[in-house]
C-alpha cells in the first residue's frame, strides 16, 4: 500500500523535466491566440450547413519561406488551442502540451511552424454551442449541429488554406486528436507529409460508448441542464458535468497509477463511517470535476462524446479500414501505453496492421508507462525519444 | 463487428442449461421467505449499536439430523435472500443464484440445507435504511449506521445460533459474497467447514473505490436525495441510482462480452446525429438503470458501497493478510474468472497466496469465460465442473 498524498506524477518524472516558465529557454513564452472568421457555408455530416464560423488558434515558432514546416496540432476531448506557453507572465500553467512544444522540444519551435485550433463545437472561442446563431441571433446551446471529426478536418483545411499552408509537415494528436490526424490523412492524403497519431484507436469499443454514454447521461439528467438550455435560467448543470468528468479521469489513469498515488489512503486517517471523503482517491476526483465544471461547456461536452462515438473512417468504406487507409500518402507514426486501458495497445496494432496491409509507411511504438491513456500528455522520457527522433527525421 | 440485438448471454450457455421453472425437477420450486426477529443490542463497527433487528431468508432443501449439512450463501452487492427457485407459480424469474442452487444442481440441495438471508442494510426485509428505527418511530434512512461486512458476519451467526447450526458445511459467495465468506472464514473459524470464494478480491482496488464514489456522488447529487430523506418528499433520486447502475454494468462485463453482445449496432440502423439513443449499448444499459431503480433503495446502495470500499481484513492485523489468514480452519475454494477486470484473477491469486503462506488449504481455478465478473452468476461449463466436483466433495 502506498502512502502519497500528493496528486503530481511520479518525482522521477518532474525531475528530468522541471516545470518552466514563460522566460525559461525551452518555453514558447507568452502567447495571444488569433481569431480567423470563414464567411463561406460549411456543409456538415449531418447534412446541415454552417453559414460560416470562426476558429481561434495559437500558433508558435515562424512558417518558413516554402511554407513547409507548417505542423497541425489536434486537441483532445477536453482541450483547447492552448497547447504551448503562457498567456499572460501571471500564467502559472502552460499549454497543455507544453511538454512536448518549445525551442529544443519534441515538436521544436524553432524548426516548425505550429499551430493549434479549437475545434467546432468547442467551448474555447471557435463556433460551438456558447457561439451565436447568425439565424436566430440567439446562442446554439443544444442546437449547435452534431460536428464529426470529418467536418473538423474541413474546418481546419480552410484554416490552412487561411494561412495558405499546401501541405503539413505534420499532423499531429493524442487521443481523440489522434484520431483527427488519421482522418486528415485519410481524407486529404496531398496535405498532409506526416501523421502522428499517440494512444488511438481506429473507433471507439462498446465499452468506450457505454462510458461516453454514462457521462452524457449524468448531464442529460441534471435538472439544471434544461434541456441544454440551461444558461436561459442562468444555470451550469454542474453536478452532471462533474459525475462526467470523475468518471473520465477514471478511464484515462491506469489502475497502476491510481494505486501508486493513492493505494487505500484515507484522507483522516481513519475510517469515518459517513458519506464525506474517506479516501484520497475519492478527494482526487472531487478535485477534478469541480474544476472542469469551471472551464467547460456541457453542450460542447455532450457534442465531443458523441462525435467520438462516432468516429469510424472505415464506415465509409464499407466496413473496411484497409480501404480507408489506402487513400493515405502521409507516412504514419503511431505510439501506444502499456497501462492504457482506454485506447489499449491491441487498438493501435489494428491501426498499424491495417495500414501496413494498406500498403501504408507506419511505425509504431509501444511505450511502457504507469500513467494510463494520460500517458500522452506526460513528459514519459521514452516517449519523448520516440517521438522526437521521428520529428527529427521530417524534413521541412 | 457484432450483430446481435438480443441482451441474452451467448446462446451455447443458455443450451447447456434451459431455463429452469417450479415444476422441473431441478428447481427448489415455489419458496416462501423466512423472517427472524433478534431482540439482543447488536454492537457494530461503527460503535453504534441496532438494538434489536430482523433478518429475512430463504432456505431450500432439509437440515439433516446432526444438522451438519446446512450451507450459508452470502449475496453480493445488489442480491438479496432470493437465491433460488420462485415466489409463486406465474413468477418467471428465478433466484439470482438458481444456475447453482438445486436438486441435482452445484449446490444440491438434496445433500445441502442451503441458507440465504438478505444482509443488515439491505433493503429487501431484513434491517435497513426502509426500517423503522425503534428508538425514534420514524424510518432509518440516511441515518441507518454504516454497517461492514464483520457486522453482517455477526448477524449472519444470529441466524445460525437461530436455527441451532454450529457450524456450516460451507460458506459460500461471488463478489461481494465471497468477501463476506472469507470474512466469515477469519473471524468464526471453528463455525465454517469450507469457504467458498468466487471472483473475489482481498480488498478493493483504487480504482474500485474510485468507480463507487462515482456512484455515490450520483446518487448524492441528485436533488431528489434530498440528504437521504428522499421519502419524506415521496421521491426518490431515480436519476442517480440509474446512472450508478448503468456504470455498474459497465464493470460487470466484460470489454469481450459487450462487443460480443453489442458491437457498434445501431439502434435506428443508422446514426441520427442527436443526443437521443444510437447505439443498442446504450438502450441496454438504459435498460438495466431503469429496472434498477425499481427494485433498490438508494440508501441501501451507498452503504453497500461504503462497506465494499471498507472491506480489508488484513487492517485488523497490521495490513498482513497472511496474519489474518492464520487464524482461518476451513479448508477453501478460490475461483476466479479470465475476463473479469473488476476483481481480476491478479487479485483472486494474493488470496491464494497468502492462504498458503499462512499454511491453510486451497484450491484456486481461474476459469475462462468471457463474460467478466457476471461469469460467477452465470451456468458456465467448467464453472459449474470445478465448482461442482468441490461441493460433492464435502461431507456432511
Amino acid at each position: 500500500m502506498q502512502h502519497q498524498t500528493t496528486f503530481v506524477t511520479a518525482a522521477h518524472i518532474l525531475a528530468i523535466q522541471p516545470m518552466s516558465n514563460p522566460s525559461t529557454p525551452d518555453s514558447v513564452g507568452i502567447i495571444a491566440p488569433s481569431k480567423v472568421t470563414f464567411d463561406d457555408a460549411l456543409a456538415l455530416d449531418c447534412d446541415r450547413t454552417l453559414n460560416g464560423f470562426e476558429l481561434v488558434y495559437e500558433s508558435y515558432g515562424e512558417l518558413n519561406a516554402e511554407r513547409s514546416n507548417a505542423v497541425l496540432i489536434c486537441h483532445a476531448l477536453s482541450g483547447d488551442h492552448h497547447a504551448a506557453g503562457y498567456h499572460d507572465a501571471a500564467d502559472t500553467k502552460p499549454g497543455w502540451w507544453d511538454s512536448c512544444i518549445g525551442p529544443g522540444k519534441v515538436i521544436d519551435t524553432r524548426k516548425f511552424f505550429v499551430v493549434c485550433p479549437n475545434n467546432l463545437g468547442g467551448c474555447h472561442g471557435s463556433t460551438g454551442p456558447l457561439s451565436t446563431d447568425p439565424a436566430t441571433g440567439q446562442r446554439f446551446g443544444p442546437d449547435f449541429p452534431i460536428v464529426t471529426v470529418s467536418d473538423w478536418v474541413r474546418a481546419q483545411a480552410a484554416l490552412a488554406d487561411h494561412l495558405q499552408i499546401d501541405a503539413w509537415a505534420a499532423v499531429i494528436g493524442g487521443s481523440l486528436g489522434g484520431m483527427n490526424a488519421m482522418q486528415w490523412a485519410i481524407e486529404l492524403p496531398a496535405r498532409v507529409r506526416h501523421c502522428i497519431m499517440v494512444a488511438v484507436a481506429p473507433r471507439l469499443s462498446t465499452q468506450n460508448i457505454a462510458f461516453n454514454e454514462v457521462s452524457r447521461q449524468a448531464n442529460r439528467s441534471d435538472p439544471d441542464f434544461h434541456e441544454g438550455r440551461y444558461f436561459e435560467h442562468d444555470l451550469v448543470p454542474r453536478r452532471g458535468l462533474m459525475l462526467a468528468r470523475m468518471l473520465g479521469h477514471i478511464t484515462y489513469l491506469s489502475e497502476d497509477s491510481m494505486r501508486q498515488k493513492f493505494g487505500r489512503e484515507l484522507r483522516e486517517g481513519k475510517l469515518t463511517f459517513d458519506f464525506d471523503v474517506n479516501f484520497q482517491v475519492e478527494s482526487y476526483l472531487h478535485h477534478q470535476g469541480t474544476a472542469f465544471v469551471d472551464r467547460f461547456d456541457a453542450n460542447s461536452y455532450l457534442l465531443m462524446t458523441k462525435l467520438l462515438d462516432y468516429f469510424d473512417p472505415a464506415s465509409e468504406y464499407g466496413g473496411d479500414l484497409v480501404s480507408a487507409y489506402k487513400r493515405i500518402k502521409a507516412r504514419n507514426l503511431v505510439i501506444s501505453f502499456s497501462t492504457d486501458w482506454r485506447f489499449n495497445t491491441a487498438r493501435s496494432r489494428e491501426v498499424v496492421q491495417a495500414m501496413v496491409r494498406a500498403g501504408v509507411d507506419v511505425s509504431f511504438a509501444e511505450i511502457n508507462t504507469e500513467f494510463g491513456h494520460d500517458s500522452f500528455l506526460m513528459p514519459v522520457p521514452e516517449y519523448l525519444k520516440v517521438f522526437g527522433a521521428y520529428m527529427k527525421g521530417i524534413s521541412t
